[in-house]
């Protein structure tokens, strides 16, 4: 699958999580998880968790590290479980730092301050993630750490988002692997 | 899902990974994680992992603590991705205790020794993991650790497989609320 | 999967046939299926079912008890099974007042006048099934049939309702626990 | 859909319950619902019925109407949905002598004394169903009703095997029509 | 699965490629191979391939026979397959004429110069394919070859359609044969 | 997807297909097509067309060019489209030396004398096609052709072999890049 991070500055609004945004934005055609760094902004009627539209939880943020991943297959509960996997990929890769970090599901925290935003969805045609990581706890609907905190300076932002995004193609392609070697039992 | 530890010491011999294993053997109906105490020595023609064979590497261990999971869908790649989240959520529990630990897939490992030894595979009503820790390093085919020397006693076994199962049992609940809870996107 | 009957009258006009819309509207995360009181009047661009756009039969009804049922799987056949189980049910439990019913497929007829109007479909995430059965049988485009000259007065609607929920829950319950205790065959 | 009946008494052993058994045996390819006359005398090791080995319930009966249903798609969640459908259409073919049945989930009991038996499984390329029901109660392992009892002469038998068996092709191809008539919605 | 052939001229505008519009518009309920003749001009918006959108590459013709359809499961690739299979068809019989032809995935060229355009996509409910085949050559954007250099006469369109339409039609009919008479293997 | 020819000569008895045969003959993991030279001989007990066990039709050939393809999903009826993609591929690469030839499914006929065999199935864990092609016509149950007497000489198989299996290969990822570059439609 392809791993690419965006140079530019691109605000996180919703509508990048619509099928062949990689492939309409980059030209990436097949499996991505592309990253890029940006403000957030979510309006109620791009929130795809209803839950968040329940509770009239805004969704917004100074400055994030945005992960978006799209699979070629039809199986939102496979996407979820994709998920979870990446936040325990991205937890894997931040504690290098020697940072405890808590994982619940697809949310992570630093002493129970929030880390991250994550979704999984489907579209007609795929399914996809959104996760993003405060890069500053700035300006955040909820108590938040961000990635400056950790240990991790706004230069290396990108080398970060490159680490994440390999291990993250690396574990899909071990999965693929492990699909194709065992025999069925009985 | 149901979490249950089997008190008595069971030889894992490869058999219990086929379908309905839980169901005859403990009564539990429907999708479970078992855990139980015990040997291991699989013998080639049960070995589901074709790299193993092909390799000639054997598999056992003298005192391992088991996981035998069982969902009732028919996704073999969902099995995998759910095995690899188990590792995960493994290393988090595990590492509660200071000791810094690697997960490379579905394996773990404690400073380049192996502490797991893990397969998903699919029967024919259901997917199934074998998963299983070292309870002590002695008499394995690699360089291994053991959950001892990782700081949990004999005495704590069952605990820990309890927290493993619930927190296993957790995710799956979780997965399943982030699966109903979201809208489609274009 | 939830079984609740919402207390308030609610005009059925096919917009309540979308996703998560008991979550939206209650808060039941997950299978569900609602019951709720009121007139029907469903415009052409809100049918679903094309056989009766292409014949132009109008779908109205004064006073109806209304079903909707949501399952997060993606299968619409599945879907279309388990809205003639739901007719089956619905004519199993209305025949305890000794009133004997015909059921067609997904419809339900008295002395040869129709009871019920029902529709299976699918959303991004999930399948779901409208049905609905006259309270009277006024005001309505085909000669109908109604729960009152069936036996039942207005005021045992809510309880009607709630046995036939319970009713489909428990036999989707025992749908999987059917699906959980099988060994495959060769 | 193929609807047969075979004119021959054949013992019903679970062998039957096997792919491509009415393409083996009368060479019809595809779907079908075949009906046949016999005993019924499952050994433990032929049961699919995994509740039934555990409570070591025996299988049998001297004298009964069976039917093998095969679909060739791969779903266990549908065939145990048709599985209960089938019960409700014999429910309602054999209502018509006026005597009133009580179907819970896949079994029809005639004043709470059982009348058939009935299981679904899946094979490596299709779903399959067999329901049986008692022609006499005669040599049952629980207290029983039959066919006779309930109206239908020994002569009659074949009649209501076909009955029953085009009822079921009806409504399999009334689901595939309601599949194919509805758009989605949102 | 129908066969058919409009008799009108109708502009393809990219709008019949949506779900059921055999149904609506010619009352063909189910799978479905719909031929016309007309003009082809699809606005981006209409655009279903985003290669295409991407090279800004307009899709356009003056006069070609177009073969719509549809199958109700919902697998893309399988749809993609059937489009590829469609195509090797269509080369299969008009060779007969005694020109060679190319087929390059879905593409179908006459000394390099192209005969087809084709896309196949997924509805909520069903997968399409639309594929067509230039009559003339005439105001097209590449280079391209028609029927009639290719020995087929404007009066033969309608035979070639259908023996186009019906090959296709016992295609699929062979295909579900042959998924009908094998068993699995280990 | 892996390309291989296996230089030793191998009978194929029907064994071969069976899951992972490539992984554990060749250490190929994931989807492959592998060719390779021999006779023919399956004995009944291996035959996977039960219509060819119903008919008696013994299965052999004393030289022929084998293909094994395996793909790691579980869609019979894609892999029966696939089989008959694969049987229009080689006619289109065999009608280069300008013999024309018939496909009739999955058969090929030169002059109306069967010049191949092919089967498609399913395994626990992949879908699996067998398709040979006589190299001679000698010592074969039918009237048959070979690829001798359409021009390629017994020197230029493993050639052929590899033109064919990596069209084939070239056409599945042709398929794939097809499958992710379109937008659902409504």
């Amino acid at each position: 699958m392809h791993v690419y991070f965006a140079p530019q500055t691109i605000l996180y609004d919703g509508t990048q999580l619509s099928s062949l945004w990689a492939y309409r934005s980059f030209g990436l055609l097949g499996d991505s998880i592309v990253a890029f760094r940006g403000p957030c902004r979510v309006q109620f009627e791009h929130m795809v968790d209803l839950e968040d539209v329940r509770a009239q939880s805004p969704i917004y943020g100074d400055d994030m590290l945005h992960f978006i991943v799209e699979h070629f297959d039809h199986d939102l509960e496979r996407a979820v479980l994709r998920q979870r996997l990446l936040a325990a990929i991205i937890r894997e890769i931040l504690e290098q730092k020697g940072y405890g970090l808590q994982r619940s599901g697809d949310d992570l925290y630093y002493q129970d301050r929030k880390l991250s935003i994550s979704i999984a969805t489907t579209t007609p045609v795929s399914t996809m993630i959104h996760t993003a990581l405060n890069i500053t706890a700035k300006n955040t609907p909820v108590p938040a750490a961000g990635l400056v905190e950790l240990g991790w300076s706004v230069a290396q932002i990108p080398k970060l988002a490159g680490e994440i995004g390999r291990a993250y193609a690396d574990e899909m392609q071990s999965v693929q692997r492990s699909r194709c070697k065992v025999r069925g039992v009985g």
